[in-house]
């Protein structure tokens, strides 16, 4: 989960607003999908191409273009000389390693966030950069290309026209597009939430190397989290805070819930971080009570038979004027001895403690 | 205490303002309370239907409607139809994972927050979230239904009319139920004292590694304490500082006196986490310091006997030719440079500071 | 010193302003002391009745009625009445666990702030809840009811007319019994500095396991120090930076030095705090150092006698056919073989910095 | 990477305004390069002197003067009286131990950051400081005067007309030397990112005292990273919001996006202290981990056969009178004794999980 | 280096504005300097009396009056009410212990800040406070009495004109004062860069339980420099966004460059701070790093020769029916056997990695 800036590097020289894709390379083609609606209805068309959007982009109808995969650059050009983005926009949306933000262009907004998902197999955190921009009339959003996306649902509510967004305009499907990605955080969270409650169990019942470098997983997944959660607040802020009049005040009352939303993510953030925290400590604790414990039961048997140990080899030793050799009762008296240093030391272990 | 955020994922993809419960679902119905009152008189109905709010709906009698139990998703539809409550409010009332937060919707305000209880058995703490929405002349109190709650002794005051209550508006019954549910933090505060106390005591005299447990579940209830405390201090500054004419001047002042207590209660809280940081460091160290002493005994035994034990083992050796075996004095003249070499190791102890 | 919130759950469910006594009950009556003087002269009353306090409320001579014990709830009662006080400022009289803080009432001033001493038998600290309310032409401090207060030298500065205290009005005799709560928490930290000091020489000289139980009873006691102090800067900015005509811009200029006293308190604290940290750091590490030490002796004496102990043991093995035992020369080779090996070890030891 | 303060402290005493070159003392000249263009073509000259810059000064077209070595004090001194530059600025150009920063002085902006590379011998990170002064028509950049600079790319640009450089002001160039030096920061970046997961992996596997001293290293030049770019926000900010009428417009937007750059890089920077700091937690932990196993395995060891060899010296004693020697069937049950006993140890540890 | 509150509790009590001295007693006379000058020349008189001030007080020329020594507080309290000083100012002038601030009085403006010198001897850091009040044509500076100071360059300035300072105000002199001071922080910074990479390479050599309380002694240290330095931001913050006409335009190009330095100098400090605690981290590790190796020494010894030592002891053991002893190649196939035993032991610590 390093970010990796990697490609990055390759950029630097080039005069700003070159368009340059940076991330991983995808092949194949960028894919256009295009849904226009209005109260009256829907107009659909998947694997479009990209002089199709003209003709929706004078009606007062909501068009949504869904670009998926960023790799065709000539594309992204030719859609920023339709719709006037600025070249840093473009520029932005090709960079794959963006922090959040939104800006307020005047004749459009733009936004760019990350879109997380956890991947069924691996349980990792999947992240694809999103970016929105919305006009007038219209909304764009482009997505790094990764198989599916979180969308469909938003998709088929325009289809059948259930909840209010076919009565709204193109602020509210940018606001939709949001939530829904905000709210697949809480997703991540809670398989957090899970993956936390069974390492406190296995913490208290059997503290194992495994659960360090589990933690540590999680801690490093953590930090990425909050990388991209942490803008989302100013992000949202910002949107709802904007003068632009392309936000219309209906839509403002949801991007205020959104900036609750992102605010318990970041909360729920720092407590799972500190959580961690908490955890790793005791785990630390939990290591050293432990070898507490070996030193002990090391000490204790050292402590009882080395002096017993010595005792026989004294009367191992080859002397021959060593008089308690022949007595009748040396031995029994040697072991008698034995069993006495051993029960002092052991009455010695219980008064410290230490048995 | 982890905080469930579960069943939140099941909303992902609907439409904003659905209507879905999110919380541990509860078996039977939702309990009405009506209490409408003004200087003259109380009114009350236990166990009501909706529709029996409606006459209150419109005199000047403040009308407290008090529901347990948010499974019936009807009742709240058409209680919200009937109050005009947006349907974003609706939705966070359902989802009884929220952030403590006021939001002011002009015609009414809409208040959310965590109320905590101890439960007597476990001594763990009870959390269950309170919506408060109070308009021109109407309170409406929403819990999730937990059996019992904190306002009996409210409700009483009202009933007997000791107090300022029955001569207040609806925003006094809010700040009331308010400050009835922060002065409860006071409790779970009091009862940590007592916890950290007696966990000190033990710290002290005996640090077992029990200790290690407590000190990481009352870190983590410290932690949950925080993620429903810190909000409310930024909850009712919003209400103080709020120019919504649905808040009195006279209220105010007792908002003020509120938001005091709500400081007061985040100041004994960062205290409480920085006594459980320094108490854990104190165990740590404590830990340490018991290794340090069984590793000394070790050593100690070890190297008094050991010298020992291989001087005995030397003339237990079978060599034929060792003059020492045959001399008259030799077994006491091994004896005494043992008792010798044993007193030296133990005067180098001394000195070392070791004994 | 974990501050104890004990008897405020008695009052849970209680209406707001409603008077009850929260703190360590006393028993005896509360004493009343009234001073009252101008420019010409003083008149002075101890052990004084409320209704003694009445004649001097309408002059223009400044009289400050110190009243010490909160017991008598009847007595605050009838106070509260006479001067007009809201119930909510005398509930929070009442309540011995208050953050610091003021309170501009409009008609008067009130502030609540800990007066801290050292008892001198047992190095503690004691700490009293003093409020101050002042008005046009009074000034009445209340303090928990602890045996003698800090206010003395105030009074005989008073009574001389020594100073400008005489010349000027109840807002510089509130400063000056504020100036003189907050001298006295330099004097804590005086305390503070010189046991910090002779705990850093024991630190160095001679890590006890004792050292350790010291600072954290220190760590706790800056914890309660930093509580009552932090809230003091924001206190005096408040009165400060007030635009209530009680405080005289001639007085604001004394208010300013006092505001740069708490922030240098502050800044002592956080300084003091620090420094045990890194004490706690040191104390550690020596402990490690230690052990190492200890490790190492067990590890030398191990590593040198164990070899030459099997070596004996194997010269005493009783088989029939041992050439070296019979050799005429065996038994000083074997004892040359083991100074050998000795040497050896030590050298190693030598070369590895262990010795 | 300890910044050196060092030859600072020569200054001391010196009236301000004195200069005095601070930094690594260089030999040989400062290297003069002007570049002047504008829409129409370029102008070059390198290796130039002084006054071959005057007849620019007053020209339409945007000069650019790159200075490379500051040791020529004399050579700055015109520099400043020909563009009238403010002493302190000329003083803060030779301190080579700034804080990055920039200053409105009306006719010209000072600009002063750290230009950051790797050297690819020794994968340490390079700096250099880099002074930017831009007025009406001009920009002067001075470097310390390492072999090589970041700008070769920008200066191509300039000579092709390649994007929208040469039909922009001083303030766009100036701009461009700000990208090209932020940009070279995501390059370090990628190196920390590549070696922290390199460093991740050995981490898991073979944790040894070696990766100590990368952590430490690599902490120190984050330390260092992160001195070098806190300060560019604010500078960025500050041009960025500045009203001076030096900045047109135009160029707002592309400092707008430099200032993304910066809150990103330093995002990035303690995203990666803050892994650092988990692996130094971790690396701690295993190697807690792994003397708890060193331990046990000593303790099994001396567990085992301690007990046995002391029952071997019971029987290696020679008492006359020990029956047990005796007996036909004694060594046999010995043995059987001491099987027993490493069995029954053997079994004790495996129901503790010792092995 | 612990900040001494000592003395100030003598003034617990007395009147604010009461003059005492807080700080080391000091014994002789308080010296007078008065140095006179304007554009056309320079008076100077060394060891004057107050009285000797009086003839400059009206003049146009701006006067230095440079006092080392404050015990003497009839001369104090004599400068005061000559040039109008308020009694708090005064207070605080005497008391040594004050916080660094800046204090606008209207016809003057009131410096407190903290002169440090290493001393050359033991490197220990000397502080000194002084206080600065300038008016509209003087400038007292007030020394504790240190013998020495750092103005004797600023002196040689003055006397010879060189620079602008004999053309500017006294606010030109107050922060010449001021920047010679600051500057002075630098030095001791590079003091300790030096400190700190020495530490660095006996760290990674060797590392020493000196290098332990070396870096104690170094934290302290910084503690003591960073509260020093901290309030400087805000002092010439202060100073620089005063309206006071007491400050002209030209000096605050001056005095925002100086503020560029307090914020790097504060900068630094951070920067050491954290690179102490990494280096404490390290050391820790490093110690932990050597005691692991300690008892792999120890276990392997223990390992390899216990079960030897059992082996010899069984057959040191007497019985009589023991069939290896009479065995011919007993001993030899024991000693093989033993042989073996070692190489297993051996071999496995080589896979284990533990030689």
């Amino acid at each position: 989960m390093v970010e990796k800036v990697k490609k990055r590097s390759q950029k630097t020289g080039l005069p700003p607003g070159t368009l340059v894709h940076i991330g991983t390379e995808k092949v194949g083609k960028s894919r256009i999908r295009i849904l226009d609606y209005d109260e009256q209805g829907v107009r659909e068309k998947n694997d479009a191409l990209l002089n199709e959007c003209v003709p929706f982009r004078d009606t007062d109808s909501v068009t949504w273009i869904d670009i998926e995969g960023l790799q065709d650059i000539k594309l992204l050009d030719s859609l920023g000389s339709c719709y006037g983005l600025h070249p840093l926009i473009l520029e932005d949306i090709l960079n794959t390693d963006q922090r959040p933000k939104s800006d307020d262009m005047e004749s459009y907004i733009y936004i760019v966030l990350k879109m997380l998902d956890v991947d069924p197999a691996s349980l990792e955190i999947i992240s694809e950069q999103v970016s929105i921009v919305f006009g007038r009339n219209y909304v764009i959003s482009l997505q790094e290309g990764r198989e599916g996306d979180l969308f469909e649902p938003l998709r088929e509510r325009i289809r059948s026209g259930r909840g209010r967004i076919r009565k709204m305009g193109p602020d509210y499907l940018a606001y939709s597009l949001l939530d829904t990605i905000i709210d697949h955080y809480f997703l991540i969270l809670e398989k957090f939430a899970e993956r936390i409650e069974s390492l406190e169990e296995h913490l208290v019942n059997d503290p194992k190397p495994e659960i360090l470098h589990e933690i540590h997983r999680m801690k490093r997944e953590m930090i990425f989290l909050r990388k991209s959660a942490w803008p989302l607040r100013e992000l949202i802020y910002g949107l709802e805070k904007s003068d632009s009049d392309l936000i219309r005040p209906a839509t403002k009352i949801f991007l205020r819930d959104i900036y609750d939303h992102a605010v318990h993510i970041i909360d729920s953030i720092e407590t799972y971080r500190e959580m961690l925290s908490s955890m790793l400590d005791i785990y630390l604790s939990s290591v050293s009570n432990r070898m507490n414990q070996v030193m002990k039961v090391l000490t204790i048997i050292a402590t009882i038979f080395m002096p017993l140990t010595f005792l026989a080899g004294v009367y191992g030793m080859n002397f021959k004027y060593m008089p308690e050799i022949g007595w009748r009762w040396g031995y029994p008296l040697v072991l008698l001895i034995m069993f006495g240093v051993a029960g002092v030391m052991i009455y010695l272990f219980k008064k410290k403690n230490w048995l």
